[in-house]
């Protein structure tokens, strides 16, 4: 009896230390195996599934391009929350490099306009307590990255980039690849760290090792 | 011993569900107890050490006023990346409420300037492949924001707010209260939902039940 209750605090102990490395994405070295990275969900004929919980994933950066300042319409209208995927957070903070299924989403959110949030027509800002800015509004639009040397074996770095519609939700259940020149060409050319544009995500260079 | 292997397989399996739902922050409605929450470490001089891991907390939204839109120097220079550690979140997720125990982080970051991304006087944006807009370049601050009803049982909504330096990191590990008046009256004049603002919150008000 002393045995199998020692077995269980055994097994309690070690999957609490698990638990609280989940649930923490504890950053320190003491973390030595990789985790089994979370990978996107793929179906038969070849479309990838809405990701779920992706607002609980680990935010990267926030990019505004608002619609006043590019001609009243912005390529991604208008912020973009950029999220990377837990485990493969945790394989960039020990390791500087994406881990094979590397998933980031990106959520398009317009400016928030409201009767005490009128927008300036030439740069979309208005003026709350906090000061002249900026602030979200409703969301609009659901983007996937996500990086698969299997599935995408022919494209650059291996990414493929998907869209769930750049429209108020509900999103697309599931998505096709962009054609590789649609995304990828500009990843390519301009992004910091291996097609990610980390120069934009404060929050990976200072977990890059 | 088959019923010791039961009690070892029966508790891998409470424990398995409990750490998917610690990971995922499973928003399904399966989630029928509380989780404890996750507390600030106040320390005996009444001061609040600086979080863990708030980067990995869940993010609610980036307002960002721009220090050229405020006459060079905006009270939050300049994007406010707002996170709520995730037991909070749950509960919120649960039952739109804040509970006792609650911890909102606040992380300024000042725009990116760069050769590539010169910033616009007029509103402090910069033109890169994705559009004319704003970029988040260095950290510059990080503020906290608890509610105790037990510590900060005078204060209004009983939420105190802690300001670790408005500074590039490393922050300073300990922070002392700010006097109830510099943040709180703010907050509870404006914010749509008990001194949180909501308004400003997409994630917040998408997971409100």
């Amino acid at each position: 009896m002393f045995q199998s209750k020692s077995r269980v605090a055994g097994v309690l102990m070690s999957i609490g230390a698990v638990t609280a490395a989940l649930a923490l994405n504890d950053p320190t070295p003491a973390i030595a195996q990789d985790r089994e990275i979370v990978r996107a969900s793929f179906n038969e004929d070849g479309s990838v599934s809405q990701p779920e919980n992706w607002r609980t994933w680990i935010f990267v950066g926030a990019p505004l391009t608002p619609n006043a300042l590019n001609g009243g319409e912005a390529a991604f209208p208008e912020y973009h929350n950029v999220y990377i995927e837990p485990s493969a957070f945790e394989h960039w903070r020990r390791t500087g490099e994406w881990a094979d299924g590397t998933q980031f989403a990106k959520e398009l959110v317009l400016l928030r306009q409201a009767d005490d949030c009128e927008p300036d027509p030439d740069n979309g800002s208005c003026a709350q307590t906090s000061g002249q800015g900026f602030f979200q509004g409703e969301f609009a639009g659901l983007e996937l990255k996500v990086k698969d040397a299997t599935r995408f074996a022919d494209e650059p770095g291996n990414w493929a980039y998907f869209s769930f519609g750049h429209q108020p939700e509900p999103y697309a259940e599931t998505a096709t690849a962009f054609p590789a020149d649609a995304c990828n060409a500009c990843h390519e050319a301009n992004a910091a760290d291996d097609f990610v544009f980390t120069q934009y995500y404060p929050v990976l260079r200072a977990a890059k090792p």
